[in-house]
């Protein structure tokens, strides 16, 4: 069964709307509404007229039109009664946002919800969840406001996660750092829906060419490691895992209802099921726009251009440091550049432009650097504190970067003038980073799952 | 001798001053008029006769007025007759600007300069550097335009590099995120004044409460062992090496001139003399700002405090990880706190306040961990996401920073609502992590420090 209609119903219910604007049922329609979400909405309320321009119904199964979802946002206790009237009214994909489930001790009450909707063959992202958000459809059940979570743009990068507030500032940071997304889905309790099943249907999904998940604890190990191996065959899937430590992982058994389990044992399956597990939140958002945005390399030898000394430096030593090779430059392209640069440039590698480098020096070396048959990857460090760099050094490296001929990522570090150039770059698709050893981590994921 | 002059000059020279508005002499001159600074500025340029509104003399002998520091920006051909000429005026503190010397192999050259202002008992900073800022007095010789590269307003931070693309950089995105700097020093190929000897005067600058220190290869190690032994017992010293692996070691040749050694044998001595070694340069300024910040911590045990239930696990993993240490909530804490919050927060390490947590439950879980013996350090993740937590979180924190009775450090991560937010407490110095695992760094060097 597939979990398409989460992300393109044409008819949505919202359960539990309050007049309130500050409760969730109300954020998600006022969501649903600011979103520009293609589809109809209908909302249920036993008490209220109309919210928001909207006619409330007293139960879903009041409902005319035929409905695809439902989102359900009523408290605890009447969840059981909501999910029974949308059987009843044959939806047979609910989100429930509401908490108070397993995940402090009401286990009894969860497992009756899952037996009865796997009887009726529903199909539940949650309970205690943010549900679901896409970038492409813009359907959204995320309730919590836009003015203090941003949504991003459409891109490529899917993330699923357990855990709400993960999911939220990984969202929010992303949409301020020009990210593109897919699909966002935070599934909580994953009382009939696991990450397993999130997984798999987001490797069929065309618009999703990474999934990123943060895990604390896997349902069912032998489902994950069977269906990740398949999926990872298909498309990168970067993932940490919380509660790697021992205290860690007791933490987990408040959060989600679950222990999650020895962190060795974890490692192992998912390095044996292809998966990429990075070290922290930071460094998937990097691979994560790194898979998303770059071409798969034809080999692993990097060549590093600079205008600073210190920073080319710095990417050497993460390049070795993490086992990664260094390009030599070749011997044509040595001979052209020498002639172009003369005796202020070393043409090696990391090449050191200098800090009077000028955009057009760049143009050079970045051309020149494509076409050597002596290196796969570019990591390009452009410094826009000096003036003789200017803006259309962003130009410059997205033209090169539209010609797909390797992967090319950028390092910047910088304030306000260096945040504007870097996101023009990260509009167009050029991964930028604000420090080498960031970068050198994405290119280390990408050459691992290349098997380079 | 003191370096003092070059910091806190009355009569300041700048040498070179060019018509043309992107030349480096013009740049410094703009520098100093727009900066505010507190002196008089006597310009050289044996051709205008006035920029900028200020009259231009031949030679610095032409001036009358006593003259503190000069600032040396002409070609290199012409740098050792201007040294000569400011001898002759009796300057002994000289910034030169220049490149061109021993970086590209002009070593002779630069022996010759070298030897002339040791003779004539000069100082110089550079050559082939930026040169000083001073957050404090505005002294500002950096010849990047200031909408390029943002001045940081005042505070502790004192940051030593070779590499004028390193310093030029972090001085730039510190500033963006708010972080005070004392004194900025970029001294390039340190023909007469090195590290060692900056270090050790900053050890006596009372507005410096953290030295930071980005460096390649050391001119003279056993002075840099002696100096830092004794300047790490009076304040913390953050370093960066570049140059660790064999490749970015041959890298630093062409940088600045000299080979950067091996970075075992120099690990071993930065331990021996007390320094704090980071990785890279995020871990140098989430240490630099967390020592410029707070307080020293009476103990080493961590209370993680957090309203997103996955952050609070990383934290914790990442704790352990670094072989830190979970405090335990007391007794009496535990009391008050389930008396309070009831059944719906799980009164441990981490706490998690879960995704409804509103701003008077932050207030009651801070001000309660201060009070209690079982913990030192207060991790406090406040993810803005979630309309119950009021901006006036930011107030909460500020009043518990001000008692001054723990070290707290804040994790929020989020776009531009949570920036907002944390540059707030950055302003009031609260130091602010994207990541738990950033924050959790920074403890353990804080912990490191102070032999905790």
């Amino acid at each position: 069964m597939t979990l398409d209609k989460f992300f393109n119903a044409k008819n949505i219910a919202i359960i539990g709307v309050s007049r309130n604007p500050n409760k969730i049922g109300h954020i998600i329609l006022r969501n649903f509404i600011d979103s520009g979400y293609n589809g109809n909405i209908f909302i249920v309320n036993p008490n209220a007229g109309s919210i928001l321009n909207k006619t409330s119904y007293k139960k879903v199964s009041n409902i005319n039109e035929d409905i695809d979802l439902a989102v359900i946002a009523v408290p605890a206790e009447l969840v059981f009664d909501s999910v029974k009237d949308c059987n009843k009214k044959r939806i047979k994909n609910v989100v429930i946002v509401t908490s108070g489930f397993s995940e402090i001790g009401n286990v009894k009450e969860e497992n009756k919800l899952k037996d009865y909707m796997n009887k009726n063959k529903m199909k539940c992202i949650g309970v205690n969840c943010l549900g679901v958000f896409d970038a492409h459809t813009k359907l959204d059940t995320l309730f919590l406001p836009r003015y203090r979570l941003k949504r991003p743009k459409e891109g490529g990068i899917s993330f699923v996660c357990q855990s709400g507030a993960v999911g939220s500032t990984i969202l929010d940071l992303a949409t301020s750092q020009k990210h593109g997304f897919s699909k966002f889905i935070s599934y909580g309790n994953a009382t009939n829906v696991d990450e397993s099943d999130l997984i798999e249907y987001l490797s069929k999904d065309q618009l999703t060419k990474v999934i990123c998940v943060y895990v604390e604890a896997v349902k069912d190990g032998r489902k994950f490691m069977k269906v990740c191996s398949n999926v990872s065959k298909l498309k990168p899937i970067v993932l940490v895992k919380g509660g790697i430590s021992e205290e860690g992982n007791k933490a987990t058994l408040s959060h989600t209802g679950s222990l999650a389990g020895n962190a060795k044992v974890y490692s192992a399956a998912f390095k044996q099921s292809g998966i990429i597990e990075v070290k922290n939140l930071q460094e998937m958002l990097d691979a994560g726009r790194t898979f998303d945005s770059v071409m798969k390399p034809k080999g692993n030898r990097i060549q590093v251009i600079t205008n600073g000394g210190g920073y080319g430096i710095m990417a050497t030593d993460s390049i070795i440091e993490n086992n990664l090779k260094m390009a030599e430059v070749g011997k044509e392209t040595k001979k052209i550049l020498k002639k172009v640069f003369g005796k202020n440039v070393t043409i090696s590698n990391p090449m050191d432009l200098v800090g009077d480098a000028t955009t057009e020096m760049y143009r050079t070396a970045i051309s020149n650097a494509l076409s050597d048959k002596n290196n796969d990857i570019l990591l390009v460090i452009a410094l826009y504190q000096t003036p003789l760099l200017t803006p259309d050094i962003v130009d410059v490296i997205i033209e090169a970067n539209n010609l797909k001929k390797k992967p090319i990522l950028v390092v910047s570090a910088g304030g306000e003038f260096t945040e504007v150039l870097k996101e023009n770059l990260e509009e167009t698709g050029v991964p930028c980073f604000t420090f080498p050893h960031q970068a050198v981590s994405a290119i280390k994921y990408l050459l691992e799952y290349h098997g380079r």
